[in-house]
């Protein structure tokens, strides 16, 4: 019922030879938020660890504005869309404050990396998703 | 009418501590295999140089398989799937032969890095993405 | 008289197939932590803003223990052991508490970017450099 | 008694805002030139493995004149001037012909990941090695 908020920080070197963040490191500030969220909240919060590992299956990305290195963190939105079986989507809003600089979805798979394959979501990873699952908004 | 093939080079760490090569990775290898098409191949092949910048609008990609650390390049197959008065979509797959890693598409559009705003595609520009241009192929 | 305590935020993916932090990303790090010294507190604390570019000289480091991936920052300690009339010597601790995870010196060259070439250190720059001088420690 | 040279892939990406390559990534490059001569050729000429991995225990690096992106590789002259029980430096050469853009060393150290220890130099590993070294040039 809540998104999760990720006080995401830049890298001066995430700018490219244009001066502004290159569309490619937005990516891997989804991924901070990702393993924010799944990481440090999952096992915080009640052992939905996605331990062993989990994989993308895709993503889609809107790039709304160009964004320029500053010293102070972008908040990174991140809310649960859909959860299967053996899948689950995040969406995520790039944004500081009403600015919106990107609007995101991603795919995730658990995976056994062990056995090389994707596994089920357990319940009580389903169970620690629930609680940032928002289904109001559409975007990307 | 055709595609253009990228041999791509992996790096190392672009693995990440999976042992697999990290989603984002992915996004850097259809950037490398655009700058290849819009800035080499655009200006040998006819004053389409794309100069003065562009901008990533959205990418979709479709992750199909691992992919692990090689000395060899993968292949990047692009072409363009449509054409409009102030943007382009292209698409790409990432493979090996008949293995596929990766289905994606990126939606560029021109910019005016001085004035800071999206500009139209000019003549020679569109010419030349059109030798590229390939709609048979539904992909991501 | 003063060393400049960055907390440096790591990401995930600043690790390597072995599951340590990569070598190259302490570099980046250290790029961070210059970034927050001379960009940041430089114009907050007096007009020593290395307008215009500088560029790297030289880097040494010494890696002594790995780092794994954690979501809160390392500390990375900076100050000036040198400056000449064009350069300037910033020596670095990337560390938690007593834990020392790297040590390492960057010469650094003001440079002028829209003329392609070093340029002296201004008055204002070397008061501001001169704040964080610590000659006391031998590293690197 | 031969150097290595790995001709290195840039990608443009590798420029920062400054419109060079970034200083961090030309350690990338050096990690690219290391690991083609230490798991590529050290694998096909005769059992060098450096399995079960190495790590970085030092870097000096001088940057010579920037470079930037291009879509030909760099030469990256890599050979061996110091072998240890348990260390190896590496030295390298970032260059275009004549043109020299950077001269770097690393000390490597064959490390056990399983047991996170450094490991001693295997005598394959130093039959291998001794083939690249080089002592006629002081660098960095």
């Amino acid at each position: 019922m809540a998104r999760h908020v990720f006080p995401c920080p830049l890298r001066w070197a995430d700018m490219d030879a244009y001066g502004h963040v290159n569309n490619v490191a937005f990516l891997r500030y989804l991924e901070e938020a990702r393993i924010d969220l799944m990481f440090r909240l999952g096992s915080q919060e009640g052992g939905a660890t996605f331990s062993g590992g989990s994989v993308v299956a895709r993503h889609e990305i809107d790039y709304l504005r160009p964004l320029v290195h500053r010293h102070t963190p972008v908040a990174i939105e991140t809310w649960v869309s859909d959860i299967t079986a053996a899948s689950m989507t995040l969406r995520y809003e790039v944004r500081d404050g009403e600015r919106v600089y990107a609007r995101a979805s991603t795919v995730v798979v658990p995976y056994n990396l062990a056995e090389e394959r994707p596994r089920r979501i357990t319940a009580e990873e389903k169970a620690f998703l629930e609680r940032y699952r928002d289904d109001g908004t559409v975007v990307a």
